[in-house]
């Protein structure tokens, strides 16, 4: 057994390995030792700090760790600087960020893509790589070689002669349960549209959780979505389950999510890589704008639409924005059960459906229609209409439903919403001039949702004028406690509905 | 004993705790369990993927936290999501990036220290901070807030009537032992100079390391160190035993250290901070121009001595810079005992020393005594060599060593040095016209500094003509082994030496 001898005082823990000092070879690395510091669960994350937990001439080793090297309590060990270490691709980063008009090459972006999907760089790496995203401009070339280099990260779909259509919404409007709408028409056309989707990060629900809450199965095999789509023109898969663009999923993981942002670099070769793994051609793209959108005003919508059509046409996808309003929920549900049954009763009766839900539906599927050559210029949403109000959207649904393993008759009212519940009362008599999504949102999280899909907010007063008293919108918990919860986000800040006329604050 | 139930399938264990299911309440932070996966210990700073080393159902709790828990193996458990977490600060350094023209308020920049030095902000969002402050101008104004900030988050120096001058180098020049030599003439004019200094970080010696090659006590307490400067004038003490600054020392452990990122604006507020907790108020700064430094001409030294003058007069501290010549060694010994010999035979005998520290050394303390009013404008550099050359600067440096618990008659050649060494031949006769600082710099960390104080470079040819042969400079290592490892780092790329005339490469 080796000797060891402890020199730890001047070495930060984070950049020393642990050494035989008889042939100097590495026996434990940096992480395996100031992982092992006594409290270090209390500092996952953050950096060790030794003097803190330890005398200066102790270090700690998990015991473990103590059993794989032979090393008994108390015996003296070795550690030996190994100065920092940066990815190969970071000073490229670097010099982006310092060299005046520095552009990256091909090369140089599917480098730092493949650093990052080999884990070969830091969060802290990355994190830089982000931030510069948000302080300079990008050409639209550097963004097609993101877009391919994340697209070819991970798994890549070929369809054979099969031409595949897509639908995408850039996201931040509560309630959008478009795509249940739009998949079925689009198919129902005899068009293919394999519909990848994702869970909510920050939102009540997303197409996979309201798809779940239709008993439909969602993770699947890229031959078993192929099959479907082959099959019966038309699903609603996960995302997650693909392993397509594992490099944009790790970058979500590692920075997007922990710090809640979303560069426009980063946002557009996110959503246009998947559809190059994908294999799409057409796409309509939803942008919504306003207020807790990520697009501000209806310039910057077109701006956007302008580059990811820009950006399709070097990627040879077609590429059409429909830019809609953002500031008030789609329809009158908000969270994974509500949505569900608003969008299958919707789809079962759409003379009775809300109208931002119809009229944004088959608009967007109006485009793709018409880029498909199916309708003329100016006749898409009229033929999407006629697919939805004659019940053949409503029957390709239930075929995408049993093909997801659900039950094709599926009643709404069988899709369970929470029990307990509370009506949100006018304060005042008067016109709904606004309807705070942000407070609606951490209403509907706080009750449960997406996590438990009974969880939601449902509307019954959107653009209308109110009588005081009447009920606003109802609250649905799936227990009381929960219910208490999201009551107590209705009274932390903004009111989540404004009345013309109303005072909203005094001081 | 609590039930517990396993419902991980969904939750990233990042965004997740561990909770009760009977009252609810969080019984393990999310640090704490994802600390514990299965594998973890390979993976501390990335993100954990739960499916790589554990079943879908399965999580992994450390043997410590089962026993805290009551917890047995096998038992089921409840995660339930946290969702991000993100300090109070992160929020304005978003909107300093986003809204164009946003500057930063005292307050926020008060907030953002404070929530650094609490360990209220992650690394991640740190790195923002830091990347952000390489992209965008920063006012003045804004400098002097962030130095303000960090000067208080630790502990400031009250020197009552004293006043109280100081020397800075910005860095980057291997060998510059100055402050060595400037301590001790600014002290022996009767000035008080209570140097705190750091240790090497990415160089082969920081000025600490050399007092400790000279067998000085470097680690004191404020008290302490204020003692000693009263009594004597002057002193060389490590900044990290003295707790100013923590702010600074956590972004350079954070990101500044990790990146090798450093930003005008902190790498400005990072050295004027120290000076606001030390109480200084008068300060001459060296700043290295060339190849290798921090400042690539002297047009960009000119520009950033003006800055620093600018940041002095809003905080009370009169800021004067000497740019100094930073693409060669300073003097010709590299590594701190190899330096530490060569300032006190300098001190002991300056007409004999490199005209190069000895410069330099003058020049810097020649600007203080005029700062201070001890010599008219123009003739401090001359009274710096009379206290050199008269033998006061090395009776004031004895005094020094005694104070710092070394030997006041230390003899240079008693400094140990590497005996294991080996010449680097000129390969040609010619003129020496270049030294390539990265690759000597290499060299000397190979053979074991800054943490074998007997490793490092002796230059015998700096500016010189050559013969064929000839030795340029000599290599020192504790071992052959280390000895191997730097001879090794000589031939890994460009030459370590440039003569007129020399073919650099041929293709």
């Amino acid at each position: 057994m080796p000797e060891y001898k402890v020199v730890t005082s001047d070495i930060d823990p984070k950049d020393a390995v642990l050494v035989s000092p008889e042939n100097n070879q590495q026996i434990v690395t940096q992480a395996k030792f100031t992982l092992a510091f006594k409290g270090a669960e209390e500092k996952v994350g953050q950096v060790f700090k030794l003097k803190c937990f330890l005398e200066e001439d102790e270090i700690g080793l998990s015991q473990v760790m103590m059993n794989k090297l032979g090393i008994t309590e108390g015996e003296k060990v070795r550690l030996q600087s190994i100065g920092r270490t940066i990815s190969r691709s970071f000073p490229l980063i670097k010099q982006r960020i310092t060299q005046p008009g520095r552009m990256f090459t091909k090369n140089e972006i599917d480098q730092i893509i493949s650093d990052i999907t080999l884990d070969n760089m830091t969060p802290l790496e990355e994190s830089v790589f982000l931030t510069s995203q948000m302080l300079q401009e990008w050409s639209i070339g550097e963004i097609e070689c993101l877009t391919n280099a994340i697209a070819h990260s991970g798994q890549m779909i070929n369809w054979g002669d099969t031409v595949i259509f897509d639908k995408h919404s850039l996201g931040g409007v509560p309630g959008n349960k478009v795509t249940l709408l739009v998949v079925p028409i689009i198919a129902a056309a005899g068009l293919t549209i394999p519909k990848t989707s994702s869970r909510a990060i920050t939102s009540p629900s997303g197409t996979a959780d309201t798809m779940e809450a239709l008993g439909c199965k969602i993770e699947f095999t890229i031959d078993e979505m192929v099959d479907i789509a082959h099959n019966i023109g038309g699903l609603i898969a996960w995302t997650g389950g693909l392993n397509i663009v594992p490099a944009d999923e790790k970058i979500i993981r590692d920075v997007q999510y922990p710090l809640g942002i979303d560069p426009e670099p980063m946002m557009m070769a996110s959503v246009i890589s998947k559809k190059v793994a994908m294999g799409v051609k057409f796409l309509v793209l939803d942008i919504p704008t306003g207020y807790g959108t990520k697009v501000a005003s209806l310039d910057d919508g077109k701006r956007i639409a302008h580059r990811f059509a820009e950006l399709g046409r070097l990627l040879g996808i077609r590429i059409e924005s429909g830019i809609t309003y953002g500031s008030s929920p789609v329809g009158n549900a908000i969270g994974p059960g509500l949505e569900a049954r608003e969008a299958l009763t919707s789809l079962m009766n759409p003379l009775e459906a809300p109208h931002s839900l119809v009229g944004k539906s088959t608009s967007l599927a109006g485009i793709l229609l018409e880029m498909a050559g199916k309708a003329i210029a100016g006749a898409g949403q009229e033929m999407a209409y006629e697919i939805l109000n004659s019940g053949q959207a409503y029957q390709k649904f239930q075929e995408i439903l049993e093909a997801q393993n659900a039950e094709p008759d599926l009643k709404p009212e069988n899709i369970e919403v929470g029990s307990a519940t509370y009506d949100y009362l006018a304060p005042q008599s008067g016109y709904v001039v606004e309807i705070n999504n942000k407070v609606i949102v951490r209403a509907a999280r706080a009750a449960g949702a997406p996590m438990d899909k009974r969880a939601g907010v449902y509307f019954h007063k959107k653009k209308d004028s109110v009588k005081r008293g009447e009920p606003l919108f109802t609250l649905h918990a799936p227990s009381e406690k929960k219910l208490s919860a999201a009551q107590a986000e209705l009274t932390k800040g903004d009111l989540p509905v404004t009345i013309e006329g109303m005072l909203l604050a005094r001081e």
